[in-house]
């Protein structure tokens, strides 16, 4: 469970409420289904004409999923799969792999590789492919996200122009004007809202795991090459770790206390 | 057919022409023949300026037809037809390739190629050079739509703006003022609109499908160079296929509930 | 004549007219001289700030006449001049070509180099530097409208300050309050006008130009190496036309109606 | 201390406060927690789901911490140190290092891959990645305050329009009119100032500090490399010197009196 | 001096006062003293924080003179320069350039080397070192400019909502509420003038003038490589005319007129 996306959200939706709540109003003038219907459906419907169908669903779908859920990738548990792989294939040979089980699905296609007998180049370039492809599919559910949030605000507008242009119709009543033009800006309030605490946001945290995940699937393809090339685990594990960011800020915060001027011995 | 800009576009206006009838008013006061024209004839006019005058029409036309037409070319069929023919060209060399017909016209100029004699780094600079052509081809659609969202509001403030100026210059009968000041209203509304709900997303539509477009002539290049290098038909397929994002996803999602830990055999 | 520009320019402003007209107020409210004064004024004084004062004369000179005017070089020409001249080579040698008299200024350059002797790194360095100063020449021009584009609507917004400001210290006479807002209102109006009906359209028809003018003189530098190697006249040809966008979408759209299914021989 | 971000922060703010009071208001009605909630409260959310929440919380606090501390290292002193390190380097071999203490951490790292015998290629590999992490972290800490900087205006909007309605609805009383749209308007001064004054800012003054540290440690690379390599102390100085802002800016000065004709001996 | 910056500045600034008068409200409603101190402070406040304390003055200095200042190397004496600087090489030897005294700073250091016998790989390294830094302080001066451009509309706005909240909460007096709404408009104004007459332009100009110097540090470094290299006089200066934007200009000019139509002897 991704606790930031649902903190946040619920938070935010907290302190909105309790801004309303304190005007004195209650919430049930802020509620006004034809609004709503115009910015989710406007939305949705400008949306759905920028992507092909069936990627527009599936990146919503999943879109949600990967927002709230936390990174699946964890980069030491990965570090620890490649370090066992490169043992076996140092001391059994790299056909030895063949019947190791690998969890990952991606680092499970690249032993397959090794133990296929496949070169360095040939690996290195269907793994590349295939992160590019993947890369593509994830990137997809952020376009969709962001171009909610880009659609929302428009219709909030839309909403809150065509509310006007019916008060301004009507201007023979003057204390209709007030509640008329309340309802006119609930459109665009819903659009703000919208756009700026659910369908940007998602972007990007969707763009945030999309880069966790090029990270770990780059780990991969080096641990995978790392495994080809007979390298030792211990090795293999000291060039893995030296990308983590964790483990950089690690080395940054733990040395800053040692000795600060230099000593030549 | 393609579903989604249809779907989209049709949803969108009906939730627009509901939110207008729920609202009371009616359809009517909504439709002024001068803010149409405004926004309309300023957005084209504009972008015609923008581009060379020929290719402005091509676009518009060609740009209408691709938003609204499915993508053409079927990877899968694709690959399926660059196995028989890499079957033909290992099984009786790449002459043989002459009499064999293509649909595909880039696949099929890329096969004579073959059946020429032309070497891969030929084949390679005659086919990019082909293929950027068309992608620049394609990108002006896009980019008239894009022309045509950018302009559609700004005419719709301008019209507004006409609208305002006309109605303050007679202030004087008061019950005039909110009738005025609505037609003056409806001109941002119309751009807010139309850039919205058509040019925007058709322009990211035609975006999406110059992408689609970009992948399956990397993969006839692919295929062509391929099929030139004389490899087997199963090699080219698992080759191909690898670069395709459906296949990418398929192996995700089928993998993931495989085993979990990595066990050395 | 580059008749888009031309007919954008001029439908456009009719459409505005005819807008007004229909309003009924006739065109002469809708003429501040003042108003006029500062959207101008501002534009070109904050434009004149940005770029040195000789290129920026030059630019706006030379860009209004390049907007309005039909693109120079004729792909087709170019190639056919590049055919008979790399005829001339083959016949009679690369010294011959001295004797040549050729129209284009950059590819009668590129042609006394070969004549010189010259090699093709050479050749290719040179020219390549050449086209790079004219196109930093051509971008000047689409940076100064795009300036004045971006200066127009902010000077039209700072004169309608001015306006609202001189306004509301005068609220005593309500009778004057509209004409006086009318009258403010306009400066934004000519502002909006003149950066989305002149400026922004010629500053991205200049770009267009640069494109075109960037393609043909990439296809006078291809046709210049092609001669200095002694290619002949058909292969050169071949070679120009296929990277020619619009030869790629006759080829593109004739061969599409051929037969569908690949037929193995 | 990094004066200019408190110098900055205390002027503007005095600066605003000034302002309120000369408009003879007082500070009690700028003063709305309602107001302050739903801009604070409301960005902090939005921010949290853009963003996994450890690196958020961290972000923040060691943000704050960077913008407001002083640069860490001084290329100077780098330089220095550098020369001492390569002076051992020379006299006692590389080996040698091994017993001198550097106070800077990537430094250290660096020297002691040159002791323990890596190649250049090795080095620069392991201090690339560790770089690049370490740049990595950095700037999280800019993207979470400009998503800060995005969402406060917007959440302030939000809030106006929350008023806003509320005051519509209760339009018959029209003593109660200013006071309440005053207090709508304070949530998006709030926004403003929060954007404006804090969050924008302290985004840019990170980005600049990481470009300062992105400068240190190609330096402290370029340092090791030298080492390594076994360059001389002097030529090691005048390396490293050419590459800083801060000389080239001097050298250009100081010379610029000097002989101004080209005079040939 | 640098006519442009000069001639715009004041032009622009007259077209203003000109507005004003013709509004016949005269200046003196125009000036106000908190809202001047609103817009100025808290822009250069906010400027402030986001850049290091040092650089910040450095660069406001050094950016209002180069503004003002006209370009300071002219190409064309630069070539001169680089003429006798290669005769002299060819005739007594790279030595010889010892005793040559050069007036640019950079051609200096660069003809230095030369007589030093460092080989062109060196001297490209240290010049190109050198050349970046000197654009990076360049840039510097850009974005501050830059800076302060956004942040004057933004505290213009922040003024006036502090103005309109004060103005609102006196809603009694209805004849203070236009000169209260229009003081409270000045800022903005302000703002938007002290933006688009000064800051963005002023850093457009430095844009252009960095460019123009790194096209004469690209020509410098040209001729010092030439030098080194031993090339002609009259080559060399062949080689470095061929860069300047000047002279390909006159070259198109020149040529149009002649000959049309291709020739073959």
């Amino acid at each position: 469970m991704d606790l930031a996306t649902l903190v946040g959200l619920i938070v935010g939706t907290i302190v909105v409420v309790v801004a309303i709540l304190i005007g004195g109003s209650g919430l049930a003038p802020f509620i006004n289904i034809p609004s709503i219907l115009i910015v989710i459906g406007g939305s949705f419907s400008a949306t759905l004409m920028r992507f092909p169908i069936r990627e527009c669903f599936t990146a919503m779908k999943t879109g949600f999923g990967r927002a709230f859920r936390e990174q699946m990738d964890d980069p030491m548990a990965l570090i620890e799969t490649a370090k066992e792989l490169a043992d076996v294939a140092r001391k059994k040979g790299l056909i030895a792999l063949e019947n190791v089980s690998v969890a990952n699905p991606l680092m499970a296609k690249g032993v397959q590789y090794c133990s296929d007998g496949r070169d360095a180049e040939f690996i290195r370039e269907m793994m590349t492919k295939e992160i590019n492809a993947s890369i593509a599919r994830n990137e997809m559910g952020e376009k969709i996200f962001r171009a909610l949030g880009d659609a929302a605000p428009a219709f909030g507008m839309i909403g809150t122009l065509v509310g006007l242009v019916q008060m301004l119709l009507e201007l023979s009543d003057p204390t209709k004007i007030g509640p008329a033009m309340a309802v006119a800006l609930l459109t665009t309030l819903y659009g703000a809202l919208l756009a700026n605490l659910l369908f940007l946001p998602l972007a990007d945290k969707l763009d945030t795991r999309a880069q966790q995940d090029r990270n770990s699937r780059q780990l991969i393809l080096d641990s995978v090459l790392g495994i080809n090339a007979g390298v030792s685990p211990r090795v293999l594990e000291e060039t893995l770790l030296v990308g983590l960011p964790q483990n950089a800020q690690k080395a940054d915060n733990g040395n800053t206390e040692d000795s600060i001027a230099a000593e030549p011995a």
